[in-house]
């Protein structure tokens, strides 16, 4: 999958307003597809940016566009996207927002023709923002949500379908509502717990924050998005973000009834206080995680497909320039594609473990292959 | 840091007392240093299969240790020492087991010879168990908790110590409930939000779970843990985590009043509903994600050091074999030396991004050397 040029090209004139990472990525995008960017920002400072940037020329009214992108913030976009289906009554009109309903709920009380309009959400971000942070790439080969309204006429929804081709994006046709409840599971809370758990963290004692490892790495990544960006995303999608959040709490509270129950009793012989008093406490416990494998194994892999059990071979890695590419070269020669790859690190340590995931039949031949070259492979 | 063979000499004779992956991993360090090692295990099939991977010999009662390891399930990990105390008058006795105060006290009320007893807990480990899944390595350069009981001898607690020192890992002296409060925070509440989180995903629609990004991978991936286990972690120290748990539970109920003020509204003009009715509703939801900004700052990163701010250049990647080592023998080339390392797919399409870390100063180098050869090096 790629950047579509005959796509972008069937587009027309796009006015992209709003000139952040993701209208900025949407104008490089389509400029690198040949089509005419017309941006506009209520920022005169990231307007000049984004033209600086490449993402295209300033709109200045004298060209009338065929498509606009309104890429504004969530809280504004229902406004904007009423004011330019006015403002251009040739052109079909999308947006980028991340929630969806209330936008739809917005415009159908303010009485603009809704037939020129379908809502978009292009599933793909960064931790950075702004046009500096733009790439023209962004959404290849991601969701790309689009959400017709009753009225959306069949050649405007192409045009939005249109768009998301030219950016290398795959349309998913879906409803407000579902669209809303899905991002609130699989974007929103998770942003809310890897926030929850880092927040405990900041007022931690020292040496407990030193015993820190990978997966808490892992889990606090996102916590360093954007507060006020995130306000405006979780305000926007109160009502599934709830219904989610109020599940996980439900079962949140389970976990404390359980833990409760295990730590009232006597602790006899280095049992947990109480095990015996609370027999299925611990099954509370169990069923939790293995829940958790269980949706786990859902999440699609790489490339949309999915999960797929790769094989995993590890090789230590001494820490000096040069030696990651010295094992690409190694894996390279044997002719074996790596199907994912991570560094793990050790405090304190100049050894790496590099893990690399490859198709299971190409396993014993990699290990084979690395230890041919003097690798240490750890079985 | 690496194994330190001079100090495995010092210990003597180690009996190791349950062979799964931290006692395999323990006893194949430890012979990786030169230590005799002698294994023990209930069931007859682990002890087969750690002596077969080259964790030591099976103890057959004809050597008398000077060391012990309990490396048992934590819940009858006191009852072991307590037995391995008595039956080895001249030993020193330690564990790994990853909750310490409940052993402490069981211990305690035990009658004990705690003289000869310290406490340890090596921070380490792997998604994957049992002997097969062992390493020398596993604790390098980890930090390796140590606690001591009031009646602990110094040469006791010196032998400890240097089973640290032996497999390379780094001993932290800790206060059994300051560890336990500790790991609850850093380890058990990490896997506690994982596996909530992954559990909604288990029943979730699969066009909501098809949105999924690497967001949610990355916070889902010690969701995969077993369930077995982790009842038993969680049981041992619930009241620690406890702790933890209820104050995640108020700022969750917090996020939810804050989400139901903001859904209870007329939501006009796209506005979330409520928006104006709750105007200190988006300050709680912004204070979350920055509180949690504030606690992800303090996590160690690489090597123990406090974060760095590494520069991040990402260059796309041709999914096909070789690209990764032709990208790092160019790194290497240049003289370049890469901190960290990552490689991110989309779903659907044959280009990943490589994000290449490397220190702030060798960022411009790195970047001016990549395009020079041809790499598509995104800004």
């Amino acid at each position: 999958m790629s950047l579509d040029a005959a796509a972008a090209g069937r587009l027309g004139t796009v006015r992209v307003v709003g000139t952040g990472l993701l209208g900025a990525s949407v104008a490089l995008g389509l400029r690198a597809g040949g089509a005419r960017v017309l941006l506009s920002d209520t920022s005169p400072t990231a307007l000049a940016l984004a033209r600086d940037v490449g993402a295209g020329e300033v709109d200045t009214g004298e060209v009338e566009p065929s498509l606009v992108v309104v890429a504004c913030p969530p809280d504004v976009t229902a406004g904007v996207v009423a004011a330019e289906l006015a403002a251009h009554p040739g052109a079909t009109v999308t947006d980028v927002a991340s929630v969806k309903a209330g936008v739809l709920a917005a415009l159908e009380r303010s009485g603009a023709d809704l037939t020129r309009y379908a809502g978009g959400h292009p599933v793909a971000g960064r931790e950075r923002s702004g046009a500096v942070a733009a790439r023209a790439d962004l959404f290849l080969g991601r969701p790309w949500v689009v959400c017709p309204t009753e009225s959306t006429k069949p050649d405007r929804l192409d045009a939005v379908r249109g768009l998301a081709h030219a950016l290398g994006g795959t349309p998913v046709m879906m409803a407000a509502a579902e669209h809303d409840a899905a991002v609130a599971l699989v974007s929103h809370l998770p942003q809310v717990a890897s926030s929850l758990v880092a927040a405990r963290l900041a007022a931690a004692p020292e040496p407990a924050v030193a015993l820190a490892g990978q997966g808490l790495r892992d889990l606090t990544r996102i916590a360093g998005s954007d507060p006020t960006l995130w306000a405006q995303i979780l305000a926007a999608n109160a009502g599934p973000v709830l219904d989610v959040l109020r599940a996980v709490r439900a079962d949140l509270d389970g976990l404390i009834a359980a833990l409760d129950a295990l730590d009232g009793g006597d602790g006899a012989d280095g049992e947990p206080p109480g095990a015996v008093q609370a027999p299925g406490a611990r099954a509370v416990l169990a069923h939790l995680v293995a829940d958790g494998n269980a949706g786990r194994e859902r999440i699609p892999g790489k490339h949309g497909t999915p999960p797929t059990a790769y094989a995993v071979v590890t090789a230590l890695l001494p820490d000096r320039p040069g030696q990651l590419g010295r094992l690409f070269h190694d894996i390279a020669e044997a002719g074996i594609n790596v199907e994912e790859f991570s560094l793990e690190h050790s405090p304190g340590q100049p050894v790496g473990m590099a893990e690399v995931s490859v198709l299971p039949g190409a396993r014993a031949g990699l290990e084979a292959a690395l230890i041919a070259r003097g690798w240490h492979v750890v079985a």
